[in-house]
C-alpha cells in the first residue's frame, strides 16, 4: 500500500482559480475611431510571477473564449477554462514554472467591456451602439493588463485561431515585449471563404426580427439567429473527417424515415446553437466575427514589417485537416517569418479534428509547444 | 466578303424552346409513405427524336435547377438554360445528334407538383403539407415522362450534383433502360458534413417567424431565412482559390473602415440570396434538401446491387476544388463500378470553381462528355 493520492493527476491540478477585474477611468480610443470612455478587462493568472517578472505568457482567447483558460473556479465544476488541457503544472504550458494571464477580450460577453457593459455617459447598456472594433484594439487593451501588472516584456504569446492572430499583432506592434509568439491555426489575414462564412452568420442574427438593429433588450434577443449562425461557424470548426466519425449518417435513435429532422449531426449542431446562445451576446458575437475579418497582415509582412531578426521567435502551427484556416497559410507565415531572418519554425499536426484540433490534448502539440517555451 | 454570318456561334444556337407539361390523374405513391393524388411534371426536350427512339439524354437538375436546362424562350431572354454551355447544336450533349429530355423535379417550385401546388383534395397549396420525398420518388416521377415520350431506353442520363445522384439511382432501379450515366461531382451517398451544411441552411428557414411551419401564404414567407440559407448554400459551392479570385478581402467601393458590412464577398452574397428568393419557394428548398440527405448508396454498391457488368456504362466526373462532393467521392464511385466489371472512367476536372466547376463551359469536360456519349 501507498500513502500517494489514487488519482495522482488531480493532484497536480491548479487550485481553484478566481477572475479579477482591471479597470481603467481613461478614454480607450478605438483604431476605427471613436473611444470607449472607461474600460473594464477581466483576466486571471495561473501560477507564480518570478520576482523579475521574466516568466509571464499570455495566452489570448479564440472567437467565442473568454478569460478562464485552465483551472476550475469550484472544485465540482462541470468544466475547466477553455484550454485546461495546455495549461497547468506539468503540462505544456507549465504553471510550475510560469506566470500564464488570460484576458477576456474588449467587445466580448464575460465582464470585459463589451455590449452587454452599461455605457457611462448613458448608464444603460451599449448594445447596438457599441462601436466597430479590431483586433489591435483588443491587443492594446490586454498590454493594458500586462502593464498593470508590471510585465515589461512577456516571455511568450501563445494563441490558436483568433487568439494567434493577436500572437501576431503583438508581434508586429510590440516587438520589444515578447520573447516568442506560437500562432496556431490562423493565418496572416482572414480569408475570404472565412470572411463569406462570418458574414452568413452574422445575416442569420441581423435578420433575425428580435435583433431590432441591435437595440434589444439582454435576454430577448435574435437567440433563434445567434443560435443557427453559431451552428454555421460549428461546421467551419470540424472536418469531413471528424463528421465522419463523429456522427456518420446516423439518425436520431427512433426518428421516423419521414420525419423531416432526424440526423445526429442536426441535432448536435442545434444543441451546440442553444448553448451557445446561453453564454453569448449577439452583439459581441457581431463586433468580435468583425474585427476577426478586418484582420489582415499581408501587406506588413510584405513590407518587412511583421517579423524582424531582432524580433520574437516563432512557432507557426498548422492542423492538417482544418479548412477554415488551412495549413498553407501558416507554412505562408513561416515563409514570411524566415525571409527577414527570424528564429522561426513550421509544425503541422496530423489530425482529423479540423479546426478545433487546437483544443484537443492527446495531439502531439503539447510536447512541441513545451520545447518552444524553452 | 463572305455571307457567313458575323457571328458564327450564335447561327448554332437552339431555336427557341417552349416547356410542357405532362399531367397523371393517377395518384403517386411516395417512397416514405402516402401519395400524391395527381402529378403534373414539367418538361423540355431539344433536339429530335429518332424514329426509333434510341437517341434520347435525360438531363435531370440540381438543387436549384429546373426543366429549361438549355435555349431561350425568346431572342431576347437575358439567360439561357442552365447548362446551355453543355447542350446544343454542336456542344458536348449535341442536339443536332442526341435528344435532351430536363424534366422539373417532383417537390420543386418552376411548374411540377410542388409545395406550391394546389392540393386537388382541398383546391388549395400544399405548403408546409406537402409530403416528404426522396430522390427515387423524383426519378420515379421522370420515368413516367421518359415512358410518355415512348422512349423505353435512354442513351445516357447525365447530371451534376443532386442530378448525378439521380443518374445513379437510374443506374440501380432502372439498369435495363439507360445505357450510361455520367456522375458529376456527386458520390455514393451525401456525406455527413454536407448534411450538416444543408441542416443549417434548413434551420435559417425554419426560424425565420414567416415560416409558420411551412404555412405560409405564397408571397409572405420566410424570405430572409430563405435567403440566407441559400448564401450558406452558396459558399458550399464555390472553393477558396475561387473566393480569393473572385473577391480576395476587396471592400464595397466607398464603404467606411469603420462601417460594419463593407466586403465585397459578402454584398455578393447578400445578391445571391435576394435572387434566389425571387425564384425559389421555401418548402421546396426544404424538401429536396431533405431528399438529397437521404441519399445513400453505400450499402447498395458494397452488396453488389447498385452497378452491374451488363448495366449502364459509368463516367465519373470529380473537380479538383470541389469540397462539397469531393473528388475521393468519385473515386469510390469509380471503385465500386469497376469492382463488379463495369466499363467505367473516371475524369478530373482541375478547377479552381469549386462544386459549381460542372457548370462552367472551358473546363475541358465538354471534349471527355462528348466523347462518353459516343
Amino acid at each position: 500500500m501507498s500513502d500517494r493520492p489514487a488519482h495522482p493527476s488531480s493532484a497536480r491540478e491548479l487550485r481553484p482559480v478566481a477572475f479579477r477585474d482591471f479597470v481603467s477611468e481613461e478614454p480607450f480610443a478605438l483604431e476605427l475611431g471613436g473611444e470607449l470612455p472607461a474600460l473594464t478587462l477581466r483576466y486571471e493568472t495561473y501560477g507564480t510571477l518570478l520576482p523579475d517578472k521574466s516568466n509571464a505568457i499570455l495566452v489570448p482567447h479564440a472567437l467565442s473564449g473568454d478569460h478562464h483558460v485552465a483551472g476550475r473556479y469550484a472544485p465540482d465544476d462541470r468544466k475547466p477554462g477553455w484550454w485546461d488541457c495546455f495549461v497547468g503544472p506539468g503540462k505544456a504550458i507549465d504553471t510550475d514554472r510560469f506566470f500564464v494571464i488570460g484576458v477576456n477580450c474588449v467587445g466580448g460577453c464575460q465582464g470585459s467591456t463589451g455590449p452587454l457593459s452599461a455605457d457611462p455617459r448613458t448608464g444603460r447598456p451599449y448594445g447596438g451602439f457599441f462601436p466597430e472594433i479590431t483586433l489591435g484594439d483588443i491587443v492594446r487593451a490586454q498590454r493594458l493588463v500586462v502593464r498593470h501588472l508590471g510585465i515589461a516584456k512577456l516571455h511568450a504569446v501563445v494563441g490558436g485561431s483568433m487568439g494567434g492572430m493577436q500572437a501576431l499583432i503583438w508581434c508586429a506592434d510590440y516587438p520589444a515585449e515578447v520573447g516568442r509568439i506560437a500562432v496556431l491555426a490562423a493565418g496572416l489575414s482572414q480569408s475570404p471563404m472565412a470572411i463569406a462564412l462570418n458574414a452568413v452568420s452574422r445575416a442569420c442574427v441581423e435578420r433575425d426580427p428580435r435583433f431590432r438593429g441591435g437595440h434589444y433588450v439582454p435576454g430577448e434577443g435574435p437567440e433563434d439567429g445567434l443560435a443557427v449562425g453559431r451552428m454555421l461557424a460549428h461546421i467551419s470548426y470540424l472536418s469531413p473527417a471528424s463528421f465522419e466519425q463523429k456522427f456518420g449518417r446516423a439518425k436520431v435513435p427512433g426518428a421516423a424515415a419521414a420525419d423531416p429532422a432526424h440526423w445526429q449531426v442536426e441535432s448536435y449542431l442545434e444543441h451546440q446553437g442553444r448553448s451557445f446562445v446561453r453564454r453569448f451576446d449577439a452583439n459581441s458575437w457581431l463586433r468580435i466575427t468583425r474585427a476577426v475579418d478586418r484582420f489582415d497582415m499581408t501587406a506588413r509582412a510584405a513590407a518587412g514589417k511583421l517579423f524582424a531578426a531582432d524580433g520574437p521567435e516563432v512557432l507557426a502551427v498548422g492542423f492538417s485537416s482544418d479548412w477554415l484556416y488551412p495549413t498553407s497559410e501558416l507554412r505562408m507565415l513561416l515563409a514570411a517569418a524566415t525571409a527577414v531572418g527570424v528564429n522561426a519554425a513550421y509544425h503541422e499536426v496530423v489530425t482529423d479534428a479540423g479546426h478545433d484540433g487546437f483544443l484537443l490534448p492527446d495531439t502531439g502539440l503539447a510536447v512541441r509547444l513545451h520545447a518552444f517555451l524553452g
